[in-house]
């Protein structure tokens, strides 16, 4: 066979020309373009290699862009980026920046969404069929999801409004086995036995939701799955064809090992084994290590206690291996952030003791549930969110900055913000053993900073601000990980003769009055919290101060979509490095 | 057959000792009482007539409350609450007041959470029911929900990971072949072959999640009733039995017309015409009337006009001779928050011009696809917030002062709070328009109010504050129905010869800085909003004048789950009279 240069492939126009044997040359060098590119440059390895075949048949079958294809989550979508105008970002190492991680319309128009939480898809396509036919037009419509996506509750709902367009309406289930992790729930049952019958099984999750139903047993086959689009291109109604895919797919090691390869970091080709810098002895722990170790030892102290993730156990730190050690006191919701917060109220209610994992971006689709079913009901389970900071995650789609916005305004929810790994413990131990309180406690930054100087607790139920320096002039009160920055201002600003007050606010759900009275006459209070000002920790104390004579400044995040920042671009704009916190503080003085 | 004497069953004790004969009796006089109340006080009709039978078995067979219950939304547990010691609440005119409507921990031992909002059973009952488990504990866990309820995707999240507990876990899912209005989806298909097969069709949605099934056609007859429950009691599996019931059993009109008596006010027991005062010939149009008659007019002037409810058609004014009039143009996709948000996102996307009515409470559901696929997306779509004020629901479940916090403080959404009816339909009018940005216009309160004098824009897409009256000492700044108060407020102020500035912000998400810098020299300003305070509307102009001298008040709600609270009360608390407005500017002033 030919080599393909993959450089000519400028659009799906230019494989639709191909046969059977160029295509499957192409699908070859694509996973080795690919595997290079993310050996190197890092990514989301086994999604898309699984998927090479299932793309190039998709367009080739597909009269894209006229024909519509949604890709859930999207991180499955390099391969659909390389057949659509993209490919250099793949194949020359200096424009391996070029693209994002998702799709995103502003690179092309084959991208309909940006897109990186799970199981809108099938709902964002069924508004898209319905458009077509009230517009009379004849489309194809295709919502591409993967098995593991199919457990959040908007997945449901969208096939379930889905199955009445009577028209064109196309969802293909990549069944890859896996979710980032295993894969938990009911409806994994019925997939493997679909499976294990090639389609045939009577009970049929989306036959029984109205769906026609279609097999392909070899989805990483190019002639079956041409076949297969072909035959339901064009369909007058809604079908799921449901294709079994490799996650992983030519590189064995992740094969062998999904899971770590669901994304990962450079790494060697023939061993799999990670190419980033080996941690130093000395190096400090990352929060994720330290939450896994101390969920274990509580585990094991306290028979009540349950740690619950809804499909990130690895940012928990709980790998396979500690799962197993915690047995049937770790829970793995599957992807359904909804329930995974029920659960956690109905085991509160039962008498254990719940703390659930969150990603900072992920929680939001659990918004009614914290209000309803745990803060309304005050239910004592405990939440810890992970990556909820501007040093976090800077995909626009996964951004970790709105959530003290949309917990802290949460009536009976106590929001706690500890600065260091000291004072994590000591208000999760302590949320654990108190049984009246709904706790969220977030966690500060990725890496586990020590401070044994810090002033623990024994209740956190109340407010109470630590004024770690007492001035009578300038007090800055900095929540989470802002607090070792405010600290280092405060250093500056004493150094230069300013009576400057320093303060960890703990809480960032209810204000400590007492101690913010007791500030009423200084000059100037600073806030700064990681995360957006709009709705956030220092807006409260402004609004608390309005009519007091001391002015507030309220350091943090704009209220935007940022994509791809540099983090210390983003401090700097945002005024929140020590020095220009000093400044900010001077010049007000002035 | 003797009467029974409904104020002798204290408990499900007592009703454990009867026959067959005294249940059904009992069950007709239960009726009886229900419709009595219902007539008189109004409540959920249609769902209670519908569950007498149901419940007395459940109670009758399960030993309430070691075995636990879980009501989903919970409208329907008026027989339940008769049977577990408040039957008073229903008998004696004197006490209807003394029970709230839905399910409540602090009335009961029996009511194991306060809910309202749907779908959520499941999830708990799960977490329930794992706690158990974990304890080496033995009694039933048993979830019931209608089947208006399994659409929201939280419910089918709850489904999927209850099937694999691997225990005791019982289902009921009630069919009365309704929502509030009719069902709409690929479940309902589902749910009607399995009526019509009674049961035995092999294509089951919940046989296919991996529950075991049982089918009761006769939900209304208690002996049917009490012999599966008992043949499922103590089960060591996961099963849901399917239940056929007559919504508004009992009442003939209500059964005829389902929809009307889903929830009524007071009416005549033998006609069904509502008692509530007849509306007066100058009483103002309600928002929900004002809405849909606009709304229908829009669609007829632009076929890419769509009308989209979550199961709240009558919210929206939509009853079903206007849904006919709309025809394809209104979408109800039933009780589904998120996929309803992204049908929106699609449909935009697809070049339509999707409206969607929300009510203010169950709009949090969505969160997520608000963020994500609409704001970060930038799709054209609206959303109109109904009963987004302190004098809607007031039931704990249902508050509707939450969604400014909520959906202010999402990047690239732009809220606009409209004051009266004509710039709520310039507001919306121009929202369709237009072709750029997200937008949500919050309903100002429950009756269209007029304002012939508003000065309206071409433009809502900046923000730029409406300075109706100016002074130059005191800024009131009331926005959405807090305009009108503030207005008063500013009449008394004026005739006592406070110079007043008073101001309608239209605009909740992005502060007008010209307009705020232009007030910096005045003694205050105070905000008042129709939401809590923190994370609102006001405390971003406190925090964006915390440098200036000018004072700043914020007036709003407070950050609490209020329960079934007065009106006038709540306004009086919180400072929100014009009254207290005015005091509240002298006080500050001197």
């Amino acid at each position: 066979m030919k080599d393909i240069d993959l450089s000519t492939i400028e659009s799906p126009d230019d494989i639709r020309k191909m046969n059977i044997g160029e295509l499957t040359q192409l699908a070859s060098e694509m996973r080795s373009a690919l595997l290079k590119k993310l050996s190197v440059h890092g990514g989301h390895v086994g999604p898309n290699l699984g998927m090479v075949e299932a793309v190039i048949a998709l367009h080739y079958v597909f009269d894209t862009p006229q024909d519509k294809i949604i890709f859930d989550v999207s991180h499955q979508t390099y391969p659909h980026k390389m057949l659509t105008g993209r490919m250099e970002a793949f194949t020359d190492p200096a424009h391996y920046n070029d693209v994002t991680g998702y799709t995103n319309p502003q690179e092309s128009e084959y991208d309909l969404y940006s897109l990186g939480h799970t199981s809108s898809a099938v709902a964002l396509a069924a508004g898209l069929a319905k458009a077509r036919d009230m517009k009379g037009e004849k489309e194809n419509v295709v919502a591409v999801i993967g098995d593991g996506s199919l457990s959040g509750g908007v997945a449901f709902e969208g096939l379930d409004y889905g199955a009445t367009l009577g028209s064109n309406f196309i969802v293909i289930v990549n069944d890859n086995q896996m979710s980032i992790a295993e894969n938990h729930g009911g409806i994994y049952e019925n997939l493997q036995l679909l499976r294990e019958t090639n389609g045939t099984a009577e009970l049929n999750l989306f036959r029984a939701m109205g769906y026609d139903y279609r097999y392909v047993n070899y989805g990483n086959d190019l002639k079956s799955l041409i076949e297969m689009f072909e035959s339901v291109k064009d369909t007058d109604r809604p079908v799921v064809v449901h294709i079994n895919t490799m996650k992983g797919m030519g590189l064995p090691i992740a094969e062998a090992d999904k899971e770590t390869f669901h994304f990962s970091g450079p790494f060697d080709l023939r061993t799999g084994a990670s190419l980033n810098e080996p941690a130093q002895n000395d190096a400090p722990e990352d929060y994720s290590e330290h939450f896994a170790k101390g969920m274990l030892r509580r585990m094991k102290e306290n028979d009540k206690v349950v740690t619950i993730t809804a499909a990130t156990p690895g940012v928990l730190g709980f790998d396979k291996a500690r799962r197993e050690e915690a047995g049937k006191q770790f829970i793995d919701t599957a992807i359904a952030e909804q329930s995974s917060v029920d659960i956690a109220s109905g085991l509160a209610k039962g008498g254990m003791r719940p703390v659930v994992g969150f990603v900072s971006s992920f929680l939001q689709r659990a918004y009614d549930q914290f209000s309803q079913d745990i803060a309304l009901n005050k239910q004592p389970a405990t939440f810890v969110i992970f990556y909820g900071t501007m040093f976090g995650m800077n995909d626009e789609t996964h951004l970790g900055f709105f959530d003290i916005a949309l917990l802290s305004n949460i009536p009976d929810l106590l929001y706690l913000a500890p600065t260091c790994k000291e004072e994590f413990d000591s208000m999760l131990d302590w949320s654990i053993k108190q049984d009246k309180l709904s706790v969220v406690v977030r966690i500060p930054g990725a890496v586990a900073t020590s401070n044994p100087e810090i002033k623990l607790l024994d209740d956190y139920s109340k407010p109470q601000y630590d004024v770690v320096r007492n001035g009578n002039e300038v007090a800055l009160i900095g929540a989470g990980l802002m607090f070792g920055i405010m600290s280092q201002a405060a250093d500056i600003l004493a150094e230069e003769g300013v009576k400057v007050s320093l303060i960890n606010p703990r809480n960032l759900s209810t204000l400590d009055t007492a101690t913010l009275d007791s500030l009423k006459d200084y000059k100037l209070i600073v806030t700064a919290e990681d995360g957006i000002i709009d709705g956030g920790f220092g807006q409260k104390v402004a609004s608390y101060l309005g009519e007091s004579p001391v002015n507030v400044v309220n350091l943090g995040l704009p209220k935007e979509f940022l994509n791809r920042y540099d983090y210390s671009e983003l401090q700097k704009r945002c005024g929140l490095t020590p020095a220009q916190i000093a400044e900010k503080v001077k010049s007000a003085l002035q």
